[in-house]
């Protein structure tokens, strides 16, 4: 059987991720690993999901914790998560919110609604590599979105032809991968740049809720709104998460906009996968409703000091020419390296040598560029395999 | 802000089905309903869920139950799904299993995997109306696969023109909508014109378990390995699922092929939704292991007997015209009623008159033919809702 006859066109470009290829490689005991995005697993309301499972499947209320559901989601979830909205500058109601199975899968659909071959898809240089992967299924042309630049409209219109742009993709808070947050002015010269463009902005608002200093600035779509006076009038869809603030594993995530584009999420979702699991989206809103208020303080206060010793660490081991970025919350450090230190290179001889994780920088580049930088995550280490792994990596930059 | 023109082209084949439409209406607590597909709540096993919830919540060895996991699924799981399948004849390892989130998304992503806008995807006439909304996202175009025909594959080739037949999609037991199953001799011709044409098939067995009467067919699968000797040379790619079996709130189901196949499909997994849920598969494997070969027996002795008041009512109250399959599993009886009725307008009519619910069969025809056909699902009524219902129903065809 031939199965590349038979393959769509855009299998072509889906494949393995040189990446992760070489971090499976690395996952091993004695390695000490700053290169998963991942939450703290001692961190999860383990116990909290517990009762609230038990809950789900035994209480009458719930009767229908096991069966079919509609495919925009379980409604007390989605009023919770309407209402959350409205605290963080978005007023709007249960129609402009779908669930869906994780953040990923909102990426995925957003791919989906808007992209046909040769369409180009803004994105930063560098971005999440996931976003990158969910929408390259849709075969679109990249191209680099730099609200601090003076690029004009016309000339991101005028690289994407004969396809058109489609939307702008950004982590406003604390971006994975750089932990870099988009200022005030930049939201709203964005917001300008849709206008003229004519384009959607999806706002991957992620790791938003995780802020560990500084003050917070409004989404992108509660600035939208504050001009257009209506959420059914924006152009920017939000996408937001649970796996970074309760846990990953459940896969609960949601899009909140315009509610003309959720009803088209609403089918395609139908239609790809019926609806996110019934039973875990109870569950998220038991957890959500009578621990989130309570938990998030304490996530803040552990990934805030683990970042500041990261931060520390940073300071007293890395050699000159070494510049990193003071994320203000997140999971992320951004590390550039002096010009000529390949990213890729200096993970390979880690494993032979100093025996330490992190994800090289041009992985987050659809160029390939950016080979001098490299990401550490920061979630998982307490002081000691902290001030130990940045140690090393002081020692592996010294030794290139 | 015009979302029209930021619609990708997929999107134009994405409307709201009238018939859901329909049978929103229709849900009151008066009306008798034969219409959903959807397993009996009453019959799911919510204890041994409840107690599965709790062991992987809290012991130790499911430690990483709400983190982050693999794309291709929960190892244990997908080792218990192979053994399974090795049952039914279908001999493979874990690297034939992929884990999603039910066979829904199985569909969307073999949709996505083979199909270029113009290819053709060959189905039944009727079909799943799911399996039609998930590939149609690909934009194919739709021809009747009639394995009973004496079409030539040449023809089929020539239809496609100038796209390229792709695969053929079929439920081979008991199949959603008509109940109907394909015998051995069907199976093997079909396999004849999948090697002709060099295409793909799409097995999808959501119902093959409920089996209530007769012998059980060997999977197409299982023939295209006693042809070809190992699975990583088939061109079936097997779908199946827990929602009929175990429950479908928890969204767990598989596909099992050639390992080339699976290989693309994690990736594309990981790109449109990471993983599915990792406590849901850990749950579904502790349930499945421990409960599966009890629960079974006790599904089909229900669904059976209802199954078999259904065709009782039906023999005592159809008039005459009226034709129905005789299903030996699964949810679904398809009636053929005389030309000229039209089911849209019957069940029209039954919302103002008699008060029952069925699906109109034009629904499941990619070309809107099949207007006097009707489906009927008997998985959710005892004998006296089925006798008044099928009572209606002869009532509501002798008036029209």
């Amino acid at each position: 059987m031939n199965w590349e006859q038979i393959l769509a066109g855009r299998m072509s470009r889906m494949k393995a991720s040189e990446i992760r290829e070489l971090l499976k490689l690395l996952d091993q005991p004695d390695i000490i690993s700053f290169a998963g995005g991942i939450p703290d697993p001692k961190l999860f309301p383990a116990e909290a999901f517990r009762d609230a499972m038990t809950t789900a499947l035994s209480d009458s209320q719930y009767a229908t914790s096991l069966q079919y559901s509609v495919s925009e989601g379980y409604g007390p979830l989605r009023d919770w998560i309407a209402d959350q909205m409205g605290l963080i500058g978005v007023p709007c109601t249960p129609d402009n919110i779908l669930i869906t199975s994780g953040s990923q899968q909102a990426l995925d659909y957003l791919g989906k609604l808007m992209l046909s071959p040769g369409d180009t898809a803004l994105v930063g240089w560098p971005t999440y590599l996931g976003a990158l992967g969910a929408f390259n299924a849709y075969e679109p042309r990249f191209d680099r979105l730099d609200p601090g630049s003076n690029r004009e409209a016309q000339d991101y219109h005028d690289a994407a032809a004969p396809g058109r742009v489609k939307f702008a993709y950004l982590s406003a808070d604390f971006a994975n991968p750089t932990g870099v947050t988009l200022d005030q002015a930049g939201r709203e010269r964005l917001l300008d740049l849709a206008e003229e463009l004519d384009i959607a902005i999806i706002e991957d608002a992620a790791y938003q809720t995780l802020r560990y200093d500084g003050t917070a600035i409004p989404p992108i779509l509660a600035t939208e709104i504050a001009r257009k006076g209506s959420i059914d009038a924006c152009r920017t869809i939000y996408s937001g998460s649970f796996s970074k603030t309760l846990a990953p594993g459940l896969r609960i995530g949601w899009v909140c906009a315009a509610a003309s584009v959720i009803g088209r999420l609403v089918l395609m979702k139908q239609a790809a996968d019926l609806h996110t699991s019934t039973l875990n989206q109870i569950a998220t809103h038991i957890v959500a409703r009578d621990h989130f208020a309570d938990h998030i303080p304490s996530l803040r206060e552990t990934y805030g000091r683990r970042r500041d010793l990261m931060l520390d660490a940073l300071d007293r081991e890395m050699p000159e020419g070494v510049t990193w970025t003071r994320p203000e919350g997140g999971m992320f450090v951004w590390l550039t390296l002096p010009d000529g230190t390949d990213g890729a290179e200096l993970l390979a001889r880690s494993l032979k040598t100093e025996r330490i994780a992190f994800v090289p920088g041009h992985a987050f580049h659809p160029d390939g560029t950016g080979r001098n930088t490299i990401r550490l995550s920061f979630t998982l280490h307490e002081k000691e395999l902290v001030d130990e792994g940045i140690a090393r990596l002081g020692r592996l930059l010294r030794a290139s």
